[in-house]
């Protein structure tokens, strides 16, 4: 595979060797880190280390560290957990972008199945959620998630916005921020969230691992239950080595994460100026207003996406047509329709996406194929 | 650590050479094993010859497993996710023995804020479920949950009567067999069960992987949601390289039982002979009729367990008072009382776990010096 363009970092990026060495260092201490003993207690170590570090590369306080198996688990924990653990206070909706991942999406959509309901928060068409729509989050709502950074488009929400209208209805704000950390500056803290949800495949540890940030005053309903691990929040034998893999890698991204935007945003620049420069025409990229560099949606007319992604994978590039998570499906983007785009456009869309291992190279490699790419797929469609 | 004498293997084992060989392996793979592209097919590969190795291990068919994070989260499933998929046809309850671990009883216990009930099916004195409880399982019970081996006593339960009993009423049959994968011969389709739990930290896989098997024709309802993955019932990144190492420690696992077995049973034999010959009085191997080989419980008269555990400790030898799971909460054992223990009785249990790196050196260990610890306990007791 090394002789692959993989411009896919969004959908998972390279484990770190940081990550790989704390987690085999880890796999070594046998012990559960719920046991009495010495070798119980170790585990525990490492594990409540691993919980410091994070917190400190994320601007949260140790206790506010939940442990998950990844994103997904992280999102359904703060939208179904926190409606749960609210619905008794007569809030009986969760409030969500329309631009969500399926993670937080459909997570609000099931909740319906017991009596919940979904306040959408639409967006413009830039794909971010519109200056309009905040008065939606109301003392009726239990939790309103709006992602940090969008992970088909790469397009910034207003989160500002999110917590001050949170604020003022008592909502619980959740963020989630697995497309953002590594790349921006996420202080928990700082951000004002109630919660916000990190996924370790994104920013360098393994797939399998998370964390959910849950400020100290707020308590979810736990999702799953069992010996009660993680504040009564997330039960299951909590994974110690996985756990510092996770901080290895974020420490790690958090360090290089400046270093990172600038790389990333020389790399956006110079896949734009290439494209501009090869004479391809009918382009464009999507999602606008503040974007993060380590992503590039684009759209070309005429193209179905899948015809392009799979002519590109031919020419050894891998990138992807959105989310990678709706299992092999391919749709026209949600996020796109939701910003206005008719259906021909939604079905368009390619996303590239950088890591820190990404190289002008790369980049190069893919604009000496991709207009090629987009005739043939024109031609076809 | 390795001065230690560890004999808590029911609370997590040794991770297997193999196992963390496929891991580090996986890790080198970038790709989610749900992008579309070479990278993402290279981790769908893996993903799924590490699921065909682990039904090929276990019994089943490949499309039968479902990958989790651990058994908490597939006792879960099979608790939470039944009972959602068949509360509409009028089966409300969930039947679960009395002595299951929390991943099962709390998620039973759970149901009842959502209209659930529990039918609690109850246990002779050596912790075994009674003949005369099975009528319990009728009509309006939609899973029906008996553990394989219980894991703090080892005691094996009649799961040929769990089956038949779910075969008469129509609910679906659960076993959580996390104690008993690499020790006895689990099959899942000789078993007859609907659903069984596996996990990965009990048989020489990292903590945060496991597996449930699901019988083709049932149709769980998804306790999260997300993306899709896992046949609907499990959103999520699936972690290809967790799921490689899981299936190499299965595979290596369950061609070594027959062994484990043998040896387990000559330690568990010297154990008890070893304390019969020191002259201690007023001890009893707790929980009868069929045990595993790997798990002796020992009852010690006038001994407060945690008091005992922490003496131990400090002589170097790992072991438990029964379930790690219960976030450091030393609590009378529920299982003993289930089982008709009084309260000192339930205080004064101490489990020892042997795995496949156990040796007899190991045993004697513990020997030379449990009687003088055990009257050392009853001093301070």
């Amino acid at each position: 595979m090394s002789a692959r363009v993989y411009l896919d970092h969004a959908a998972g990026t390279v484990v770190s060797p940081a990550a790989r060495t704390a987690l085999v260092e880890g796999l070594a201490l046998t012990g559960n880190p719920s046991s009495l003993h010495a070798s119980g207690r170790a585990a525990r170590r490492l594990l409540e280390e691993s919980r410091e570090s994070l917190a400190a590369s994320l601007g949260a306080h140790p206790g506010e560290v939940v442990l998950t198996s990844g994103g997904t688990e992280g999102d359904n924990l703060a939208v179904r957990g926190g409606w749960r653990a609210r619905r008794a206070e007569g809030r009986d909706a969760v409030a969500v972008s329309t631009v969500e991942h399926l993670a937080v999406a459909a997570t609000a959509a099931a909740l319906a199945e017991d009596g919940g309901r979904v306040v959408g928060l639409g967006v413009d068409a830039d794909g971010r959620v519109r200056e309009d729509v905040w008065d939606r989050v109301d003392e009726r709502v239990a939790v309103a998630s709006v992602m940090w950074v969008n992970n088909e488009t790469g397009t910034l929400q207003p989160l500002d916005r999110l917590v001050e209208a949170c604020r003022r209805s008592g909502a619980w704000s959740h963020s989630d921020a697995v497309q953002a950390v590594g790349v921006l500056d996420v202080d928990f803290a700082a951000s004002g969230l109630d919660l916000l949800t990190v996924s370790g495949h994104k920013l360098g540890a393994p797939v399998g691992v998370g964390a959910l940030l849950v400020r100290r005053e707020v308590r979810l309903h736990p999702v799953g239950s069992g010996g009660g691990q993680e504040r009564d929040i997330r039960s299951g034998t909590v994974p110690a080595a996985l756990a510092a893999a996770l901080a290895a890698a974020c420490a790690e991204a958090v360090a290089g994460r400046a270093e990172h935007r600038r790389r990333a945003s020389e790399l956006t620049g110079r896949l734009l100026a290439g494209l501009a420069a090869s004479g391809l025409e009918g382009w464009r990229r999507n999602g606008g207003g503040e974007v993060s560099p380590a992503v590039v949606n684009l759209g070309f007319e005429g193209v179905r996406a899948d015809d392009l992604l799979m002519l590109l994978d031919a020419a050894g590039i891998d990138c992807s047509t959105g989310s990678a998570c709706s299992a092999g499906v391919v749709q026209p983007s949600a996020v796109l329709l939701a910003a206005g785009a008719d259906e021909a456009t939604a079905r368009s869309a390619l996303r590239f996406s950088f890591g820190p291992t990404t190289t002008a190279e790369d980049v190069d490699a893919l604009l000496r194929v991709l207009p090629g790419a987009v005739r043939t797929a024109r031609r076809v469609a």
